[in-house]
């Protein structure tokens, strides 16, 4: 069966020992009061209801799904799975819906760095549940960083406080990746409100019966906007109406059509949304809506990865309880189990190869994300205009390689891990293959991987020739220069250099490619991301592993550590060589055929 | 939506034009009555039935599956989805059932380069459907190569007909990979019978409602049987009785007590069977049922490989299909669809390397397919010796490769091509999902695919010092030379040459490596098997390559067929490099780590 119990211990060495969080926190007025014991209460209380609360509705909700009913009022509902309204209550009583809002509105103002922790214990446990309140925490987000004070002052609260949700309105069935040809309008009622009509779908949490309210932010055009992503602007529109105290008021008339039966996240409401004629109000300025949704989205795009690395934790403990237990055949260098008919299928190399991987990505990707959540805090809190801007420029950067690199990871570690399960992994019961079916969706929405990867190679790095690249890479070098002499890591220190010296040749290139080819950064992309990637843990791996060596005698922790980091960097690192050679074959292999030939 | 046309156009060009198939047929005795005209019209033919009977149950198939239920007579049944038994009759009433059966029982002996094109069909169109006539295959087969001529009398001809289905019974809930635990006991009843007693679970096709009796192949052990894989026989266990005129008689006690629930394949009844004293009759010789059972497990894997390739095939269809149909933003060079909104996303290179990939592995497979059909007709078929023998060598050394290569690889197909349709590629009424969550099960049954590799590293290469892979690489590098010259195909062959050699000496350090590391093998196999496969499709390209260049100016066919090839020089090869470096790691990172650390 899977199983599931919070990191702690891997978290607090990626935030303490690696990273140094407590001295972060202190050095910025924003999260001074983060002490490290507040700090381990937090995640010590969020294991609980992870392991507690929602892993166990994990199953079940997958069995059951959501349904979708016509209610006597002429509007549907939707019921979510047993169990899932009195998880979000004590979700929303303990808290929990507040922690990264904002003070001034009753939010708790956490550090992204320990955010980031609580959200990969929450996709880890439950998936389908964990998408709810994150749903809500990008609204919020979003409001909170462009809507105006009264606004801000109307919805905030009781979204933080659980009473009600929110939910980003984007897609469209016609229009996807590309927003730009969204159909939906907005046309001004003439009391600063504004009558939005449209249908949009794949609106996941767009209806449920965990709150009283959803807010739903939606992408529209007025009748005069221009063709194009700058004819876009956002709209907030409540299911029901708020009324001046805040206390809820009448049915907008936004109708759940329906909602979609999918591969996986079954607990997790996707709905098709009918807005018709619903009062909506505008978000700032018109024709800004795409650019203040990116608010929303690079924060979802960060968690959406998250659900990667998440569910690729679970996959991976699961199939170590299950290799550690299940007996069959015997090791190759002779019996382990003497009285046993055969030994635990641990003894053989290539679970442990499957076990590895599963583990080094999640090791790794654990302290990559809490890397981009300490840029985040950065660009956010820190004094120094300067340090803001670099870290800033990570966030751009990093965000597409978090999204797309730990979703794909994610799902090879749960199909590495439903294959040591062996035939039991495909049967439902055993709950592996709802880990695959879970994962799967992670590399699809919020802009498919395909589409981070462009966002990486081209946006975030040729258009800029490099600027933000270069901001990292000096990073990287000066923490590796920092490594020489750090006894049992040289081998790894000299390959860690050497694949940053690729990846700063192959980006090299790629900026000069682009220049006269415009398929270049579209051909290149996919490949470029996952050697960015596999470079970005090797650089992290090799840090955590030269804090390990000196420890790896005395502490069991510290020597899975250390020889993790090497399984990753002879097992999984060669493949970068690869990668940087598919990239430099250029477009002409992918542009060659005519479209009639496929 | 899903689409598939059988890819007859290919099928040809792989029979006729890469392995000229009618000369090779003509050339012996058993196969000399297939001539061309007869092998297009089966291949005709089945692309008939696969396309309009089997391909429209796939979907409804799978939204409805199996449905188990307890019979007045105290026995289990199992309902097929609706339109199966229909489907079923149409194909034993066509003849199908009986394509690859012994002629002299009332097979029609067609040669297996031809019955994989079948497979491949048949899997494609409905891999839950196909299951059902593939393990009866497997059972004659078996029956055909092993029992007496009375046990052959008595069950090829109504399996051959389509009137009974056969199945295979390994697994027993502790005892998967490791067959030697079995429990089921089979005690003489003194009339020549066994009493049958025991448990099997993951049985194909275990119970149904496709046919009059099922005949069930059973490992169990007598009561005087030695531990381990030498105690294990092979029984006949009718789940009817067989009356002495061959009609249908007393219900054999073997009660199916549930089926799975299972990720995919649900149209595919996969039952726990409880045999309770039932009877049987031994297969040749006490102790040899693990052997015999090989014969048919050989034949399996081979067609569970071809699952994979069938699938993936589906899979490029549908997302070629979808990439030229949808529009969703504009090609980097400028609009191509000017009248409209948006380009078809086909311009996009990042969705030309998702299709490619697909395109690439299955047009790969397609030739690997009949290249290992034609070596099983060589060692089954040739007057010559040597050449039997030869053949064989290669049969046992590429099987566990088409296996674990093709499925793998169709995996990664199908979730390319589930990639290609964004969002809608998640949703269950497109069927792409689908095809993931069918093609994911080819990767673990019949012998996981680590269970593969081991079986090419361990028994296949090292065991024999290589010897069967002499005989394979000799024949590849007297098929490349032969090449030499060839014009628009050089950077290819000698890339090919390039990776041969990377095998061979691969292959070398892994037979050495294994002298003195008893973990070498399980270290190395997963890695191994991908970097053979990889070298395999790349030898079996540049022949294909080597025969479009000269036409692919006039011919569209040849053109695709030459532009997929340099894609998979380009794109997919260089990661054959990588899987040599990981090999050569040796096992140290993989046993390091001391079992109570994961």
């Amino acid at each position: 069966m899977a199983v599931y119990k919070a990191p702690l211990r891997d978290m607090q060495f990626v935030l303490n020992e690696l990273f140094d969080a407590p001295a972060r926190w202190a050095s910025m007025d924003a999260t001074r009061e983060v002490t490290p014991d507040l700090a381990d209460a937090i995640l010590g209380e969020a294991a609980k209801l992870s392991e507690n609360v929602l892993f166990p509705l994990n199953r079940s909700g997958d069995e059951e799904g959501c349904q979708w009913s016509q209610g006597s009022d002429g509007f549907a509902t939707v019921k979510t799975p047993k169990g899932f309204r009195e998880a979000f209550r004590q979700l929303a009583e303990g808290g929990w819906t507040a922690l990264s809002g904002v003070p001034e509105y009753g939010g708790q103002g956490m550090p992204k760095m320990l955010t980031v922790m609580f959200d990969e214990m929450l996709y880890g446990a439950n998936s389908s549940f964990a998408l709810y309140p994150m749903l809500s925490n990008g609204c919020t987000l979003c409001i909170a960083s462009h809507a105006s004070d009264e606004q801000k002052a109307m919805y905030l609260p009781p979204i933080y406080e659980g009473r009600w949700c929110g939910t980003m309105c984007l897609t469209e069935p016609h229009s996807g990746t590309d927003l730009g040809i969204i159909r939906t309008k907005a046309v001004p009622n003439g009391d600063g409100s504004f009558a939005v009509s449209g249908t949009k779908i794949f609106i996941t949490g767009g209806e449920h019966d965990l709150a009283e309210n959803i807010i739903h932010l939606v992408l529209a055009k007025l009748p005069d906007a221009p063709p194009g992503p700058k004819g876009i602007s956002l709209f907030i529109v409540p299911k029901y109406l708020v009324n001046a105290d805040g206390s809820v008021g009448a049915r907008n008339p936004v109708n759940c059509g329906s909602i979609e039966h999918k591969m996986g996240i079954k607990g997790s409401a996707t709905a098709v949304l009918n807005f018709d004629g619903a009062q909506g109000w505008i978000v700032g300025e018109p024709g800004n809506g795409l650019a203040y949704m990116f608010t929303m989205m690079n924060y979802e795009r960060l968690s959406i990865g998250i659900q990667g690395l998440g569910l690729g934790e679970v996959a991976y403990q699961s199939a170590a309880a299950y290799a550690k237990d299940r007996i069959q055949g015997r090791a190759a260098t002779g019996a382990v189990a003497k009285d046993k008919v055969a030994d635990p299928i641990i003894v053989h190399p290539d679970v442990r190869r499957m076990l590895l991987t599963a583990r080094a990505y999640s090791e790794g990707g654990r302290a990559f994300a809490c890397f981009v959540g300490e840029q985040l805090d950065l660009a956010k809190y820190h004094a120094d205009a300067k340090v803001r801007a670099e870290a800033d420029a990570l966030v751009q950067l990093l965000t597409p390689v978090a999204k797309a690199f730990f979703s794909d990871k994610g799902f090879e570690a749960c199909v590495a891990g439903q294959q040591c399960f062996g035939g039991h992994g495909y049967i439902r019961e055993w709950g592996m293959e709802q880990l695959v079916r879970d994962a799967r969706i992670a590399q699809i929405y919020e802009g498919t991987n395909g589409i981070q990867a462009l966002d990486l190679a081209g946006r975030k790095v040729a258009r800029n020739g490099g600027q933000y690249a270069q901001v990292y890479f000096a990073q990287m070098h000066a923490t590796l220069d920092a490594l020489k002499g750090v006894a049992g890591v040289e081998a790894e220190l000299a390959e860690a250099n050497r694949v940053l010296k690729l990846l700063e040749d192959t980006t090299a290139w790629l900026v000069d490619e682009a220049k006269g080819d415009a398929n270049a950064i579209g051909a290149a992309s996919v490949d470029y991301l996952e050697l960015f990637g596999l470079v970005t843990y090797a650089w992290l791996w090799v840090r955590m592993m030269a804090i390990a060596a000196p420890k790896a005698q005395a502490d069991a922790f510290y020597a899975a550590k250390l020889l993790t980091g090497r399984f990753y960097f002879q097992r999984l690192l060669p493949k970068a060589d690869a990668l940087a050679a598919q990239v430099k074959a250029g477009s002409q292999p992918l542009m060659a055929m005519d479209a009639g030939l496929f």
